[in-house]
């Protein structure tokens, strides 16, 4: 498992013209911040400023070992790799020292993105430390849920605005970064999804000992208290909402199938949450917002 | 001066069909080798097939002490990260260990690229010993020109294809690099193009100590036996074919034009390399080598 996020996205560049260009995620850790700088910016003038980076510690640790890394520094290199990130982000000529990279006396680093400060956010799974960091920092936060009962995720999420709010004037936004996949029923988006899903699942469960998947849990995680948006319209939009009264989300990001899907599912499927699914729950959220205030 | 070569290409190559997905130059020495591999495999995929890395110790070396590595190492750095290179091309579990980087203990590398072997050039500037490298090693060699007179480079050449020839039996293909621009007229071609050559020079001057540009060695450096490929048609297909009479070059790599050019004019240089020079180039040489053999 390990992937070139910046390579793909600038080939996606030029054939969107609005969508924004993320990564999910890159795992920092491993990687030198320098370099995850200057492939984002570079991505960020081709697509006209539409780069953001997704930053995490990684749940996919391979590139640990591949690198030099040590694992039991798992989280002092994710803390000094950011602060590098955000050096470099947000100065022109850098001075910098730490333990774990080579230390930099003031050099300019090029080139420079577009956007007068390209977007981090912190992807977190379930750390608690993960989260409070982000809202410490004053940086987005996505939550990836990919698993389990997404409420029950709700307390870091009441975490992040707590600490963000005692920090910092306004609290940036918060996303769910979830799996998903839409059809014109339900029953066809189970269908359809689950024997990619499964396949996927069980060639990456062996190298990790998971169990086997099985429709039946699967089934269960597309009910609407489950974690992946998998349904028709009416389902999706219905536990997108519900999901909303728990996180209040300003962003949901979809990884749309896991697995390869049919290149015309997948165009009707993201046609099905353009078309349907976001007008319905942005006009939703806004009413509840007007009533609210 | 630094940049993110495959973020690059990959944007290209969703634009392209048939061309070529080249680095000029990946400076490999201040890089990691396995993300390269791994950039440049992805571009691979995207771009079915038509990637390849040229590597290169690097004449710009600001990218040295902003990734930690010195110079003193230059040339070390350069020989083992080519080594670390070839070994990920060519397996797809590696097991290595130098001197400059982590030691890797029988992982995998992903992705694998779509061709069976993702091709490696060697850019060279001037120095022999880094001809008697590529041919030893049996890689395609870049030879980089982009000043003074062509011709003298041309006992590079000739150490390629002898070195090569006795450790190998068939010679890999020899590219010279240089510096182009194609319009109506020659006098045109200066006009255009000197300006901007000449912002860019001077501005990459003044950090090196350059004297200033000049018009005049310009002008001398677009005659016959200069180093630019610059004027119409003729001219450039008779200097091309002069040069390949020192050289027997398998491929020619020309940067179109230093500095920012108007789109328009680059489609024309483009058109007048495609219609007319490249067309002429290839019937002449194989005339030539028909009436050789």
């Amino acid at each position: 498992m390990s992937s070139a996020p910046a390579v793909v996205l600038a080939a996606a560049a030029r054939r969107t013209e609005r969508i924004r260009l993320t990564s999910a995620v890159s795992v920092l850790s491993s990687d030198d911040p320098v370099r995850v700088f200057q492939d984002f910016a570079t991505l960020d003038l081709l697509s006209e400023g539409r780069a953001e980076i997704m930053a995490g510690r990684g749940s996919f640790i391979e590139s640990f070992p591949l690198f030099g890394y040590d694992l039991a520094d798992y989280d002092s290199l994710f803390t000094e790799k950011l602060e590098l990130l955000l050096n470099v982000r947000d100065h022109e000529h850098v001075t910098w020292s730490g333990k774990h990279r080579a230390p930099i006396d003031s050099r300019a680093v090029y080139p420079r993105p577009l956007q007068e400060q390209l977007p981090v956010w912190i992807a977190v799974g379930g750390t608690p430390e993960s989260v409070t960091r982000a809202a410490t920092l004053g940086l987005p936060m996505a939550l990836a849920i990919i698993g389990g009962l997404p409420e029950r995720f709700a307390p870091l999420g009441q975490l992040y605005r707590r600490t963000a709010s005692r920090r910092h004037q306004t609290i940036p936004p918060m996303s769910l970064n979830m799996h998903g996949y839409l059809a014109e029923t339900t029953s066809d988006a189970i269908d359809e999804s689950y024997p990619r899903h499964a396949a996927v699942m069980n060639k990456i469960g062996l190298e990790r000992g998971w169990p086997p998947a099985t429709r039946e849990d699967y089934e269960e995680q597309c009910t609407l208290r489950g974690a992946y948006l998998v349904g028709d319209a009416t389902a999706v939009i219905e536990k997108i909402l519900y999901q909303h009264e728990f996180f209040a989300h300003e962003r949901l990001l979809i990884q749309l199938s896991v697995g390869t899907m049919p290149h015309d599912s997948m165009m009707r499927a993201i046609e099905i949450l353009g078309t349907e699914v976001a007008p319905a729950v942005r006009a939703e959220v806004a009413r509840h917002n007007a009533a609210a205030s």
